[in-house]
């Protein structure tokens, strides 16, 4: 399905992998201040904070995957299927659907703490975008400099929780998710002691055996429990190409490798794309799974004051450097 | 430590990850044919089979750590400390040092065939070469399109084995290592019967979910088996670039992320470079833990019959593509 | 702690094994129907259902752990630390202390559907049963020979689960204890496909290999996962004596043994003792840690309509039998 | 299959589950010194010592399962099915069939000193015990007060390994299988560190959560690996009958539950019997799966001068002790 996470050295960064059987004609896409964002439920967005994220653009409107404002308030939609519900109209409530969610945020809220005000006059509308983009089953993670949040909408009303760990996966929600990790308190990225029994001596015959016990697959659990306990032991250079390098080193250590989760008989989800964005210089990095090279767009090399998107296709085509 | 691997679509591929604590100038090195091999206890090597492959040149001697040859027989020595046992001397062998195993084997033989009988009158001598490179604890993988095999010297004796998967990492010993697969016999990529018990329901909350108990830490059985899973359930095209492609995400899903596997305090072991070589056309792709660009040396664009090595240095530096 | 089941052959039967590194005197005792209740917010129970279980008695009050009245249905409280919150009165509500819900729900209730009715009207008051007494964290499972129910009472209120298994041990609630049984779907007590991956030849070198994931540990999530699988998949005889001791089988499988689960230091959690109650019959049958001998008291066997307990102290002193 | 350990408090113990989906008529045997052991190969042993043990009596010889002699010395036979070889005869060797191996030992070696200079002279002979009573695959522990061994007749030979852990089941063998347990050092029967990540608060739900890992299902290694952990760590009172007591809970501890093992459709392993010797007093103790009541035959009852064989057919019929 999907990972994504955040993580800070010198600056804040937030990205994902989008896990996918399918593509959808991504585009990193800028939405500048001006862009008229139509909104069904709620007044339209006619000036905003600009956006900068991956989207596929259906009818000169941007459907964000993922994405960071020129505030640092970043946020990204993850499936969520079985468990996300959406609504009908709810009188009191600012009905906004599921795929505004992210304009909405981004556009409105510069911070976490304005997120949470907005999201507690909010309701998600069951409205969907079109008959060609049926509604996606999702929730969120919001991030900035001070933490992250998981927003879940749920048949019993819409859940806002700290996440403190800043990690989000797929099912189950998000307290089940945490309350996983509490199985895996006694691995360590160090040397552990030998406690197996008085008297039976016992051979650590290789590196890193503090870590047994943590899962390797590719399902949604696993990959929280793995990428929180790659993250947090992670060891990395607070520059920004490393500190890109080494989000992205994260981000791969849950990548889903085609082949290795069926969906349907001959048909694999895999790692479509993974991205980074730097949330106070507004840069969008990603790779895709067919090309390793990392590509990067900065919003603030657009004119964040236009109405127009700036949109830039995805380069999916791996360049080897021959160095003879 | 360190995960090699085999795997072909096309062409033969053939390459490892090499997980360390330190770097030692590592460069992409092609010997050909003329240059002259010095050996400790058997006769020089004056002309042989070309070699391109990662090694530490000292001395103008290139100390391989993996390599192809024009034929297309490739070789990879990994860390096998506290097993790896090296011998004095011993009459009616050929005594070769663990350090010219690589230049011997891929200089004199054109296939598994032939490196095989090689290694049935060989004896792996411990003699250093010299006292800044003391010895290394080895073992070796070797491969052809034929298969492959490993080669593990223990105070007992040169054991030679069969690997029907094509993956090789640390400590334990191969036939050990092996029969820790079959734990894992009933993992899947695709999807699976419920069993737990006549009556229980459960819910199969995410797609993945038939891998779950596979291992996902950084220990040699581990990477061995996540790698062994990861690789017979890829799919990926057949062209050159795809195959590259998929065979370094396969290196990856066992990638050491730094800070994660903490060798002594503050020195963590991490992959400092991933290599893959086309057996068939006898070039070297590789990336390093820094630089995830894809770069290649093709031995046929050198003289193979000079008696000069070639040396590429590896590029580190990461080129971030800024597509505006 | 604990592990509490259900089970049924010709007739149904429930109890638990009671693990703790300490002992309170318990005793088998009978609660005859004219025996008073004294209740401490509600009217006395002068006159109720006959109950026959394991208590403490103090001061001629029946602590009961687990009991079944002579209508079958029966209840047992197991420690739920860190979760279970009990509430000041409440308005509106019969306040039941904790230790009064067993002889509450089993002297007025003849069944699940009746329990589950006065569980709606019901909060758990705080209130302890003497000083010596301090209140105990307990949830509790209710069972008869329709099904069986879980009883958490959390700072969020009081909580009635239906359990499908009919297993409960310990934290964490409930709705996570049943979620985390998801993961082990794939396991199973008989012959399993090879699906590791397609060319990869593993030998199958054990009987029971298709359980191999289940968790062995002694902590609560683990005894549960256990119990279930190893209840689920058991296959008795319907006769009363192999139903006791196929019932007694599955809670040994789950048994703490002396010495395995340290509270504090070189002080140890261990069972305590294994109850079975038949709920058609009203037999208690139970073993001691010290004793595997099987005792049984049989209500039927006291005057049900007397106002006196009938109390019977555990047989710890094992008796070996001697054939020679 | 089976589960084999030894225990010591004042004095040794040695015992064993059989796990198996029929049964063969077992009876507690006792052979007296002048009983005549018919010998295929070597001389009959005339006079010997006095062996107490478990037994199919056939054509009023003694197929022993596991047994002691008069001077302490124990051993047992388990299944190892595709791994144990017995061999035609060889010149040089005392030729033993498997079924004479026990009585041969036992017979004639009064310590595990003796045994070993017994076992470097001996070759497993392929000669069966008749036509009804096929070969038996099968390798044996056998332990004094000084220690154990484990042998096991394979293709390339007689093996003979020290067991410092005391315990043995079945597949695979022994260095195989003690090298399994390397992957546990980190267990704990005792409070562990949280070790997870910096930063990453974990909450430690339950008790006995230093164990998670410890495998629960019936195969060879789990059983045995659990076995390991469970003997190491309990904690018993050194008197005869708590001593036995806890030998049987270690052994319960990896008993087969009737129905969670399936060897062919419909057919389910189980635990026959548990037993436990005292090897300096010639008690024999057992339970049946039927029969949970301990019943023992003291050697010592018996003219051990005699030459004829003392059986006692297992009580399978299980007492319930009624206390009203």
């Amino acid at each position: 399905m999907c990972t994504a996470i955040t993580y800070h050295t010198a600056d804040h960064y937030f990205g994902r992998n989008l896990d996918l059987d399918f593509s959808y004609n991504e585009t990193v896409t800028v939405t500048p201040r001006n862009y008229v964002f139509p909104m069904r439920k709620v007044d339209d967005l006619s000036t905003h904070y600009a956006i900068i994220g991956m989207s596929t653009v259906a009818g000169n409107y941007p459907l964000y995957y993922d994405a960071v404002n020129e505030k640092g308030l970043a946020m990204a939609g993850l499936n969520f299927e079985g468990n996300a519900y959406y609504f009908d109209d709810q009188e009191g409530k600012k009905n906004i659907t599921s795929f505004e969610l992210i304009p909405y945020i981004l556009g409105t809220c510069q911070d976490l703490a304005e997120a949470k005000k907005e999201l507690s006059e909010i309701s998600i509308s069951n409205e969907a975008f079109s008959k060609d983009f049926p509604l996606s089953t999702l929730h969120w993670m919001i991030a900035d400099k001070t933490g992250a949040i998981v927003v879940e909408s749920m048949k019993d009303g819409l859940h806002v929780y700290d996440n403190p760990v800043g990690v989000m996966t797929n099912n189950p929600p998000f307290p089940i998710m945490k309350f996983a990790l509490n199985d895996y308190f006694a691995l360590s990225a160090h040397h552990k002691e030998h406690t197996f029994g008085p008297g039976v001596e016992l051979d650590e015959y290789s590196r890193g055996m503090g870590g047994l016990g943590l899962p390797g697959d590719l399902s949604s659990k696993s990959r929280f429990i793995r990428c929180v306990f790659t993250k947090f032991n992670s060891q990395g250079e607070s520059d920004e190409v490393s500190s890109v390098n080494q989000f992205l080193k994260i981000l791969y250590s849950v990548e889903q490798v085609k082949g290795l989760c069926e969906v349907t008989p001959g048909k694999y989800e895999y790692t479509i794309y993974s991205s980074c964005m730097n949330q106070e210089k507004g840069i969008y990095y990603y790779t895709t799974y067919e090309n390793s090279d990392i590509h990067a767009i900065d919003m603030h090399k657009t004119d964040l004051d236009s109405s127009e998107l700036s949109v830039y296709p995805l380069q999916r085509q791996l360049q080897i450097h021959l160095d003879n």
